[in-house]
């Protein structure tokens, strides 16, 4: 037995999310069938974090204890013909026993793609704004998130856990394309619901709905009626989950990994 | 009454392909019905090619005849949300009342993309390919497309065209991403199913099962059963269309447009 970093990518439009659930298929559900599978025994499969219904992921990791591996390519090779088209393995990196996808994540970051004109080819990978947005006043807003850690504004109600801090680490919006726009954040951690919530405001922001000086007090209200509406949830993605290099027994290096896997999202 | 060319883009993967036909969606009748309702009287629509089952096209462009329209624009919206989310029109623009979308078109551009990895994003938009490919020699053999005009080869059987004859003016394989390749060929027209069957013996070179004089003997031989069998649809993009200026009507700049259209596609 040994413990088994996978990075994943997959494509959330068909599923209700990362976490197995009793009725709707999930990207865990298909990962642990696959894995059994291969394994010949129930295997029990431990997410970075939960991704909700539609969002994708260019790269998500998850743990489980399987058998050691004498070449995890060959068998990142068999995953990938086991699961659906829509959920691929890029790598399987051997780690210590107690290592956990959850607990030893060292920031996470997301992406969310806005789109101002109609594209057939990001209709499930883009949120159309119709309304002209204020992208520099956004970035301005997005700036004062590094003031605070407390995002309980943000956060989804009666959540179980037990702190609402986080350490914003990047948050800033980008052009990517003639008509499209994205929002990159990345942090320690993420609350539930908190890019969504967080595009949300930031949007009234670039609507000119709310000022600077509101997006603060709403920040500072600690309270999640004080927010924007989130925005749909299949515009975001995943897009990496750091670990501390000393988690991994293998040598290699997974930063070349990670970050060829981002490029070939949607920016492929 | 007015004749009007309509810069489109659609996501083939749920349609029998651009052309009307009896049973199955196709992209021109979604077109047609859009404007006929909007026309309020049956409105057809010419296109300047035809895509088969699963094809994309990041910019295809059609013409029909219709009121003259005081404001472009503000139709393209009203069409834009009459369409299905698969199909957008970017852009319409008057033209000579003789202009024709396919008997006009000085170019056609498509790209064919191929992806060596599984990426749950490119599923269907991207060929997968399992033996590596040795793109150097594709593109060796690409350049001998030049020196002839005849791709009989290449073509579907009893075709109804009077000649086989086409100019080549661009073939290539560009690396895209880590584990992506895009091969772009642009001729002044193509034959049915040219293009899928040009990339199908290309790879055959690719995988060495063909030679470069190999690949020459096939185009020699003017029959279709000498080249390789045709890839799949979905990898393959309609991406530009060129026609004289001299045609058009409005003063603007039609290059700006379609290029900025085709950065739309996957590269966005």
């Amino acid at each position: 037995m040994a413990r088994y970093f996978m990075y994943l990518g997959y494509d959330g439009t068909n599923y209700h999310g990362w976490q197995i659930q009793p009725n709707g298929a999930s990207v865990q559900e298909e990962l642990q069938k696959a894995l059994s599978t291969l394994m010949r025994r129930p295997v029990e499969v431990v997410g970075a974090g939960r991704t909700d219904a539609g969002v994708h992921a260019s790269l998500m990791v998850a743990h489980a204890d399987i058998d050691a591996l004498a070449d995890a390519a060959i068998w990142v090779g068999k995953l990938n013909r086991l699961l659906p088209p829509d959920i691929a393995v890029y790598r399987m990196r051997r780690v210590a026993d107690d290592a956990h996808a959850r607990f030893d994540a060292t920031y996470r970051k997301y992406q969310y793609h806005v789109t101002t004109s109609k594209n057939p080819f990001l209709r499930h990978y883009a949120w159309r704004v119709f309304q002209p947005l204020d992208f520099g006043r956004m970035n301005e807003a997005a700036s004062v998130l590094f003031e605070y850690t407390d995002f309980t504004s943000f956060s989804k109600l009666h959540t179980d856990v037990k702190t609402n801090n986080c350490r914003i680490l990047y948050a800033r919006w980008e052009q990517t394309g003639a008509d499209e726009w994205v929002f990159t954040i990345q942090a320690d951690r993420f609350l539930r619901n908190m890019v969504r919530a967080v595009v949300g405001t930031l949007v009234e922001v670039g609507r000119g709905k709310l000022t600077i000086e509101g997006f603060r007090r709403v920040i500072e209200a600690k309270n999640r009626c004080s927010a924007g509406t989130s925005v749909p949830g299949n515009a975001l993605f995943l897009v990496d989950v750091g670990y501390p290099e000393h988690l991994f027994l293998d040598a290699e290096e997974k930063a070349s990994v990670s970050s060829a896997v981002n490029d070939s999202h949607l920016n492929s």
